[in-house]
């Protein structure tokens, strides 16, 4: 693969954000035997290279009720090497939609020979587990189940990948339409890992078109929440920094990965404020305005990749409501962080107001935030989850 | 890359039809080092045999009048270690769009460092060139240029990969909308010679789905054109052994593949009808019904294999009239086909009519066909464009 080199990178305390970075070659070929020419400009990631971080690497999926179909070109397009773990919350009474998802991963890995886990979002020894490791806001108030939402998924799933052993995490959504873009996301974070300088790193994904069908295709580079989100962290960033900014394109980037050792310490927001809350917390905790969560930390530094695909995203169209719902999660992270000042707060408002999401004189209300893994018992997790490992496992020994 | 292993061949004459054989998994990880368990059902093809065709392989991507952005994607899909060649029969009056193609394929070469050549389907020097080989059927009739049509594109790109001494030539549309799935027929085709047994190969895409897009999306399996034209070439086939089949999948596979021993001695029909042509030859030539055309290759067998793409197909919508010609096009050579049985003939009639193509009573017309490159000669048309091969090379020495 081959990638522009990071071109310009700023820095808000100790984070670099690196900006965008276009994919110019799916596939660069053999290893290159002398100094390249062009690397001046461009970064040849070898695949030996890429192997070996994907070998590191788990893919998280989490599903529900997806189009089997879908899931099934999903999975054909997760590198060999990584290990893939499925979280479902998919429907079990009337239709067993998750062992009908158990079957066609099985399947795969069978005719593959490669392994994979899959769980169940409400499984009760996931539950037992998590109360074990204190948890608890991960689960139902009653405490009998882990909480519905795709970023509860990719937090058992982050944890799953924990008890695998693996030293970096990637999510990819279950409704994509190629089978190719996912390949190439899971190895434009390979690249992103192995050019970065620090242990603590996140990979984003930025489309580089999203086609919208109506009556005919059109290619659109961004879309309109996106659009609104980057902008209002960008003025987050801007209002302390004096300078202004678009340097965040990637705010609502679903399709991304973060390196074990930052995934531990980032809190997981509820619904669709989680990817732009990993952002905003980065921010608080290393901004260097708010004081700093941990030193040693800062001192290795934290980098922000965002990378542009070649390929097209194509997905499932999820309609007005989840575009609203995504708008209005999104910017209730950045309205309620500490550093977000009056001028941020009132563009947040008043976009709000003029995308019909909330009546005027209305505020966002404030995300549900799951704690950092790192902030609970998480050796308890594993220890009682690793006895059981086995019945999540699909291709059995 | 792990494919379906070849499952059931029939065969006809010298010919080895395999049937389809599906992608399992785009990326199969390391070389394994020992045998895999999984091999008596499924291909694993080592990323350094794919590499190893892929050095030997040109890419030909035909192009007139594409929209540039698409073509950038497509040419950013191709494996490193191809060679792409460019036919462009694109507008040079008003707008000048062949040295836009050229200045967006010289800007990709410059930050790949890799190799390209382009030409213009009405270069005079090529037509220089054809005329001293005597190819004369690939002019028009007035002999001062090449003939429009995507068909005599691929042949210049055919005779383009020969003279750089490519042993595979692949082919590949400019209007694919998803940069990863070229990746993957380029894959495919390295997948299909990699184990074919014999030196006549031939490698044919077919794709798992193509969206239909009318308002929303759906995943056609096939389209009526190439339901119908499988249909009639395999009747022609079972007129002839006395078994019905179904053994022909991809009568109008575009995405196709073949080894330039092969390719030498394939005659190539005008338009869309160059596909089937292909396949309707070398049951002709080889099936062993009329008299074989050259025992030596008889002797060494031709394998056509199948390949099912896991990414869908998704290109520029043609409209309807595109696809009439295409069908009225494909279905005239098998009906001219001195193989063509009365019931295949009645059947193809019947088609065209009840597909509205044709009128009750009309007969489709006979194809234009372009002799084999070997019936020509080749070496005059070689050592006259060798000498000029630099000015279509993008990235000067």
């Amino acid at each position: 693969m081959r990638i522009e080199k990071q071109r310009y990178t700023e820095r808000f305390g100790s984070i670099k954000i690196h900006d965008v970075q276009k994919v110019l070659e799916l596939d660069s070929g053999r290893k290159a035997n002398s100094p390249l020419k062009e690397a001046i400009a461009v970064d040849k990631i070898e695949e030996d290279a890429i192997k070996g971080i994907e070998e590191k690497m788990a893919v998280v999926i989490p599903t529900k009720n997806e189009k089997l179909k879908l899931f099934e070109g999903v999975i054909s397009g997760v590198p060999h090497e990584c290990l893939i773990i499925v979280v479902s919350n998919s429907e079990r009474k009337q239709t067993d939609r998750f062992v009908m998802e158990e079957d066609t991963l099985e399947q795969f890995c069978h005719y593959t020979q490669r392994k994979a886990l899959i769980i169940h979002q409400k499984d009760t020894v996931l539950t037992q587990a998590l109360a074990q490791a204190e948890y608890t806001g991960l689960l139902e108030d009653n405490g009998k189940a882990v909480r519905d939402g795709k970023s509860e998924g990719m937090v058992i799933g982050l944890l799953m990948a924990m008890l695998a052993g693996k030293e970096y995490v990637g999510f990819v959504d279950a409704d994509n339409y190629f089978p190719g873009a996912v390949w190439e996301y899971v190895k434009c974070y390979a690249a992103g890992f192995s050019t970065s300088l620090s242990p603590y790193t996140m990979v984003r994904i930025l489309w580089r078109y999203k086609p919208k069908v109506s009556g005919e295709v059109y290619f659109r580079k961004w879309g309109r929440v996106s659009e609104t989100t980057n902008k209002c962290l960008n003025s987050l960033i801007s209002a302390k920094t004096g300078f202004e900014t678009d340097i965040i394109k990637t705010a609502n980037a679903g399709e991304h990965a973060i390196s074990m050792k930052l995934a531990k310490i980032l809190p997981y927001a509820s619904g669709y404020a989680v990817e732009p809350q990993e952002l905003v917390a980065l921010f608080e905790d290393f901004g260097g305005v708010l004081p700093v969560a941990n030193q040693q930390i800062a001192r290795q530094g934290i980098e922000i990749f965002q990378m542009e695909s070649r390929n097209p995203h194509f997905h499932e169209d999820r309609g007005t409501m989840h575009l609203r719902s995504m708008l209005l999660q999104g910017l209730s992270t950045v309205y309620h962080s500490p550093l977000c000042g009056d001028v941020t707060k009132r563009m947040i408002a008043k976009e709000l107001v003029t995308q019909r999401v909330l009546g005027r004189g209305e505020k966002p209300a404030k995300p549900h935030i799951n704690y950092p893994p790192n902030k609970k018992n998480i050796e308890n997790f594993t220890n009682f989850m690793a006895e059981h490992l086995d019945s999540y496992s699909v291709l059995k020994e």
